[in-house]
């Protein structure tokens, strides 16, 4: 996993038509066991993403697509206003359940919007359903889609027999494709490079050394894991070429909030002269902020800071600092690459030019 | 802990005269249980250095020349030549146990430099065991009063409300006395300066969450713990006015080594103009480098990477790296703070400097 060819990807996936489920991976439990979990109403949804049963800023916009969905499906029968209201309803219990990441809020509007249109052109209960449906469905196609986009145009950027370093996951896991900051390499590989990865563990909550090592090593690509005080090193001993990450939400200046630590690795990157690119869709922007100043960052539990895996490795009563994501000034970006191109030294200029072209 | 008036200090001490023991406390318990170890025999000695039950440099030197006292303690009625050869193969083993800090040959080497004068004197066997007590017990004196030197030296730099980040452990707890890193944060807490600390985990191993955390709140000095990628976000955020750290060695030019994810600390430090101390004392220069670059970097065990906390967090069979030390190189470094005084950008001339002056 996960297969590129044919985008086989079991991070979630909705099973059925109308009334159907949502089979989500449970990726609290990897590397170690593979659990799926089904999933038919919205707050069994929201309590999935809030632990991160589901997380990476692509897959929370197509999950919270379909979480729409779950929350009309069964009220066909009602009428359209009970269907416009109960998707409003559930698209607000959606959004709020992680504030960081755009694509969220972004998927749950957008079938929202839909079945606005929908509604104001008078469809009934069940037409609107149906639109939930297909808005969700269009959500996941073009996600797959963009993923497949946006690792042709970042393999053009990994050289022959490079390593590149990433940070968390941006991965298969991460998207309902072939990832983000990972399709680049997914892709090259298939085209016949070989590529090798550095895998951050990406503490708190070790989505390099739980996910990140665990679908590269599945695809057959050779993946080393550090600790994320490591990155430094590993720059200064030569062994890595290029830095791929992907990003929660990107200002409209190109500044790019991203799982906490990617920063570091930034300004590690460069002091180095290594190149650091930033793989998300476009739906991972949001233009409304000017820079990244004003991202919010979400703060968790100090426990998973002081009993991550099981046993308390500080001692009781401290104060711990948790923010889960931090902001990388665009200056630190050499590129982004997103479905509708690559944006090179991202300004506000070059952001919006780029995501001003027609979708692919 | 630490009393910094007293220096009592439970990190290692010498029960008794001779034979006596070495009492350490079992670091790789903390925080959750305080356990003494004591030491009688090279062996056992050195197999706790390996397994970090003991730590950090300046410790390492206080007991690499304990170690070496308890190589020859029982030997006194073999003979002058019989002492001075287990001493010198004692000191072989505990310098090997680990090849980075170079403190620890420093130490052992330091009583068997002192029984060869002795020996060369006409010293019989008793008289040689003497002399290992003596310097042995020499050696932890200097430490303790070179931590309090270094400690005033260094609260000078510590503005009274300063917060202040340090990664890995370079407290009480690597010392004999008041710690190096932490040593200027508890003379100026004892001055009525306000200070605070982040304290960053320090993976693989956790030393910031184990020990540093642990021995500041026994202060009263609040902490806060952060993971080691949290730290450019904390800077960025502008709560932290200086970084003081310790050092496993330093090179003739000021380059220094120390735990893994110290030099992603510096970068992220000169990044945001925030100064970087480096607090160690003199028996942590290695003149014979001429810069970081030979410094020999330890590499530990994979486990402790994929299984650091109680359970596997990696899938089985991928490829780790664990260096256990990086170098930062000089530029970065703000000043040196040792027992002979404070290098303030430090290079070859500067370094020789300080150096040549007389230890108080």
């Amino acid at each position: 996993m996960p297969d590129a060819t044919t985008n086989v990807n079991p991070t979630l996936s909705w099973i059925g038509a109308v009334p159907g489920e949502l089979r989500l991976l449970d990726q609290t439990r990897l590397p170690l066991a593979e659990v799926a979990l089904a999933v038919r109403d919205v707050e069994t949804l929201r309590e999935a993403i809030c632990r991160l049963a589901v997380r990476g800023a692509p897959a929370l916009g197509v999950a919270a697509g379909y979480g729409v969905l779950l929350g009309v499906q069964d009220h066909a029968g009602g009428g359209a206003r009970i269907v416009l209201d109960r998707a409003r309803a559930s698209a607000e219990r959606i959004a709020s359940a992680r504030p960081t990441a755009v694509n969220l809020g972004w998927g749950a509007r957008r079938v929202v919007a839909r079945l606005e249109r929908e509604f104001t052109n008078g469809a009934d209960g069940a037409a609107l359903v149906a639109a939930a449906h297909a808005e969700a469905c269009a959500i996941h196609a073009e996600d797959v889609a963009a993923c497949r986009r946006m690792g042709d145009l970042g393999a053009e950027l990994v050289a022959d027999g490079a390593t590149v370093l990433t940070h968390c996951n941006a991965g298969a896991l991460a998207t309902s494709g072939i990832g983000s900051a990972l399709a680049p390499v997914y892709r090259a590989h298939e085209l016949g490079k070989r590529v090798r990865v550095f895998a951050d563990e990406t503490r708190p909550l070790l989505q390099g050394a739980r996910l990140t090592a665990w679908e590269l090593a599945r695809a057959g690509i050779e993946v080393t894991l550090i600790t994320d005080g490591m990155a430094a090193r590993v720059m200064a001993e030569q062994r890595v070429q290029a830095v791929f990450v992907g990003a929660d939400r990107i200002a409209a200046n190109g500044d790019v909030c991203n799982k906490i630590g990617t920063y570091g690795v930034a300004l590690a990157a460069h002091a180095h002269g290594i190149p650091f690119y930033v793989v998300a869709p476009s739906s991972t922007f949001d233009l409304e902020l000017a820079d990244g100043a004003r991202i919010p960052i979400e703060e968790r539990a100090a426990s998973e800071v002081t009993e991550g895996f099981g046993m308390r490795t500080a001692p009781p009563g401290i104060r711990v600092y948790n923010p889960a994501f931090d902001v990388t000034p665009a200056r630190y970006v050499t590129a982004i690459v997103c479905e509708r191109g690559v944006i090179r030294a991202p300004d506000t200029a070059r952001v919006a030019a780029v995501l001003a072209q027609v979708g692919r």
